[in-house]
């Protein structure tokens, strides 16, 4: 039987600089240009959890949305919602808050909290128009 | 030569149910919650048909978007549009009409429609933060 | 000074139809279309609240919109939310739920609960193509 | 003649924080929550800038859009833009950065730029679902 | 009895050009910049008809949506749909088609076919980011 | 390890008409519609290009979004945007603009701008409800 994919979407407030703290102030700022800005900025993230597997025929359901959702609150945005990504989070002490490596840490919180049986995708927006995908097979 | 996909959106509106009818009320009020309400609520339903294939050389078209439109209007949205799943269609009789089951059911009905050498897939958006795509190879 | 408006945006799904028992079947069938459908149909609606008055200078807020969140989720979505409007609401026991119904009606229940120096109206949406607003002065 | 209106819609990313220095933090913390975060956090607002007028008959135009874009660019988005408002910019220095202060700081920026006989009104997405608009009459 | 505003949104592609046959190539150019392509460009428009009055009490409808839309189409959407403004419609023979006109020449269209007892009002998006409202009081 | 996509939406408008010069205009007609209109009709085309690879440790980046933006500008929109696509470009002079084409087109000019170990897909939207993605595995 083919298996199914449902989507959840959460959403969350954070400031966050892109830097490496390896390289100089200037190479930073040519690098990452605005985003280097040493006081910060912010987005409003939009974050849309995949989940792939065989629906359960007893309920009709893969997955409860609403658990799946109630799991995303408590394990990611209870960690960065409203926060400063570099300050207030150890995920990003010393990792660059990229969209791609918030979206693999974000990958790796929620892997470890999902049934293995399940695949699992995320998919996150920085901006309406900047967005990242992880895993890609 | 790689292949392409074409894509077309349409709506519905309909009432609903969740229930397993096997199951005390109980029962079906804890794993389905306010889903399980008797007097059925509802929603407006995004349907977005995927179709893959080779493009015709002499058109530029995959598939004629109009007629994959008349095709959906035919088939899906005038069994399900402005009805309640459970008790007006026959698809939803003994069936629970979670997301997952309208989806997979509407691609069952589109699939006998749309010539075999096409690959197909939906998604279904109950809601804009919770959808489910089918079927993921 | 100068007024300011704060608008904040919710939503609630419910299965409704739209029937006025004075009126014979037929008539009923000829007015409202498919909306008459005797088994209810449903939507997605989005609720969007907008206040105005003058911002506090303390807090730079004109109405703190948590609070605003909690009053619309309190008196409004517990009331409505996966919900058959037609029988599971005294609102509308007796009274068509046209959309323009609805928003009266919210805006109603809100009025009650907001400072009466603010000024309040709702903008409803049945679907992303039809909405309404009320009051309009 | 009647006027007609004219919309731009431009975006930026900011960090802030909602804090009133007067306060003890636990009052700071009580009224504004999360949004007191000593850190920040941040969003992507997203503005519309509303002109009222009546259109060049020579041009069909009431303001070449182009020129509007680019205004607000000069004016709102280089002060704002990837900046931490509390931090970097000096209408913040002293001014809670509510969303409703933010809009009311770039009306009084794009009041001075245009032309007096035009209307001006500006709206303000903090979030979806949280947004403000000032003047209102 | 305070007034109630039903809205109802419908979508046309065209071809237009913006140019002042008056005015030389040079300052068409100038003025109108990439707007003045000879050749001529498009846009899917997105349209927002707003009606304001008072609902019928036998209806709950302040005007029946689906007859709107109908009207809508007869009236405006079959004679610009699919259409080079330019070229393919006398109401823009010897008017700039600018957004505003389009705006305005629509509303004349509307205006005549709505019962005059109630209000009117479009909004037209000629791109997400570029809109126009008429009239504006 | 897994690999990353990111994703960058840009947008442009454009004229087009759809026809195969080596057809009578009766059958241009009958399989294109509306689309055929000679004197051209157009559209918003929202273009979302999707770049897979393996993200590099010292930035967190795939690739620079900023760049990314700037070449699909230099190369898709300084060629497309506010043009004729039959009459303006030489890449539709002898191919039908279909979205299909289109896509196809767009994607063969970026697949020589970007780094060939980086995967490549775009998605064009036509309309909201009709789009097309290329190429597909």
């Amino acid at each position: 039987m083919s298996k199914i994919a449902v989507f959840r979407k959460e959403h969350f407030n954070a400031a966050h600089r892109l830097n490496n703290p390896s390289w100089t102030d200037k190479k930073n700022k040519e690098v990452f240009g605005k985003c280097n800005n040493p006081n910060y900025h912010g987005h409003n993230y939009d974050l849309v959890v995949k989940v792939v597997g065989e629906p359960d025929p007893q309920t009709g359901y893969l997955i409860d949305l609403r658990m799946l959702s109630e799991l995303i609150k408590e394990n990611v945005l209870d960690k960065f919602d409203h926060k400063n990504l570099n300050l207030d989070t150890k995920e990003f002490k010393d990792l660059n808050p990229s969209a791609e490596n918030i979206a693999i840490v974000i990958y790796n919180i929620l892997r470890d909290k999902i049934d293995s049986k399940l695949d699992l995708q995320v998919r996150l927006y920085e901006t309406e128009r900047n967005f990242v995908e992880y895993p890609v097979n």
